[in-house]
């Protein structure tokens, strides 16, 4: 098993202190010790950034980095890994990537799905052991058939995530988040939860639940933020959780759905 | 244009002072400030890591963390950008990286190919708006074509390497390195340069051409490699120019070819 944090923000905003709070999951106060990984997405029409690591994500000298310097994103995908399938190898680490629709999918997933056997792929090839990788090939696989073109939208797109999702359940645990780098899709089937945040940008620091944004750009506007997390990061925001076999869609630090 | 570093070995080894050097190029003793980008292959059977940043090499604070911490790989190829041809963005930054045959192909060029027009690939989907990744993208469509089970050997794959380079190469310039964790494919179009090192395994540092590596598992025996590069990283190694219009192979330190 596994933990995921996604973040899905109207502005680039630093993931800073939810991350320090999720990477001593990673081997330090949880189990989690089997290597992590995080994508960054920062602006429109640019392409993600992934770190992955096999090492414990609260040791790991990449995360940090990642915790020391400012980065700021508009989407963001992480996963501390504990290992069921597949050996302790970066190929084996999340968040994983594929092109389609001349755009990059970021997917982590969280659960086993040890009846899932199916290892080819009509558009996609698989690189690691991970049932999690078969998952987002099938995915993908799934939405390409159905929107050829990539033309559709949100609901479309989540109408088609949650049909292969319903599908893919069947074998096992599929808790995930997938995101174009526009839409952060959230898919619970065991525990996955979700805060919103929101408050004047421009401001230095966010004191919960763990994040500061600095965007002085957009000045007296509000800066708006959702969190998602297999469990609640902090015990002082309020955190929502998704219901079982639920897809839901953000946009911008908006849940869509 | 941009400047390319590759480095094949027979063991795990450290690029940290060939890096230094090369990170110079971008941005302080040269011109090549507009981004940079790294992937290492660890293990056989292993996945790539690749760190992109769109920060001058030089200052950058990932290429840091690169130069101080002890990363070793088999295979490593970088690239330090200075931009002609699409926005300084992160989906411009190379090495670029696709998935074929069920293996990661990591990708970096110099050059410019200002008639090459092509932007519908058979195979593969383009992210970024360089001319770089629509070469990689023909060249991997190239070799799909030719060897649609992945069966072929690097004899083979040198060749149709070499009759996709041939017919890029009217379009502009074609200086690249290629990689599918195994081999490291170099051609050279104006200007590309190798050298080749071998010392006792377990030694703590190796002074020229500026790679240290240190393999206890391999005490006794020599570990060789070879470093590429856009030009001479050092006075002191024996740099080889690849002839124009080659392509020469790599595989733990070896020439193939």
């Amino acid at each position: 098993m596994c933990e995921l944090l996604g973040l899905s923000c109207s502005d680039p905003s630093e993931i800073k202190l939810s991350f320090n709070e999720f990477c001593l999951r990673g081997g330090s106060t949880n189990i989690h010790k089997d290597g992590w990984g995080i994508g960054f997405y920062d602006n429109d029409d640019d392409g993600w950034r992934i770190f992955l690591d096999d090492k414990p994500a609260f040791s790991s000298k990449f995360a940090e980095v990642v915790k020391r310097h400012s980065i700021k994103s508009r989407i963001m995908i992480s996963h501390i890994r504990r290992a069921t399938v597949g050996a302790l190898s970066i190929s084996n680490n999340q968040p994983f990537m594929r092109f389609m629709w001349g755009r990059q999918w970021v997917f982590a997933h969280n659960g086993d799905l040890p009846l899932f056997s199916q290892d080819k792929f009509k558009h996609f090839n698989v690189i690691g052991q991970t049932d999690s990788e078969k998952v987002f090939c099938t995915i993908l696989d799934y939405l390409w058939d159905k929107c050829p073109n990539g033309d559709c939208d949100y609901k479309q797109l989540t109408q088609y995530i949650e049909e292969a999702s319903t599908n893919l359940s069947q074998y096992g645990v599929l808790n995930f988040l997938l995101s174009d780098g526009k839409f952060l899709f959230a898919h619970s089937h065991s525990s996955l939860y979700y805060t919103k945040w929101a408050y004047p940008a421009g401001q230095a620091g966010f004191p919960t639940p763990g994040i500061s944004v600095d965007s002085p750009e957009v000045n007296q506007s509000m800066v708006e933020g959702i969190v998602v997390a297999t469990l609640p990061l902090s015990t002082c925001a309020k955190w929502h959780k998704i219901g079982a076999k639920q897809v839901f869609a953000f946009e911008k630090g908006q849940a869509l759905s």
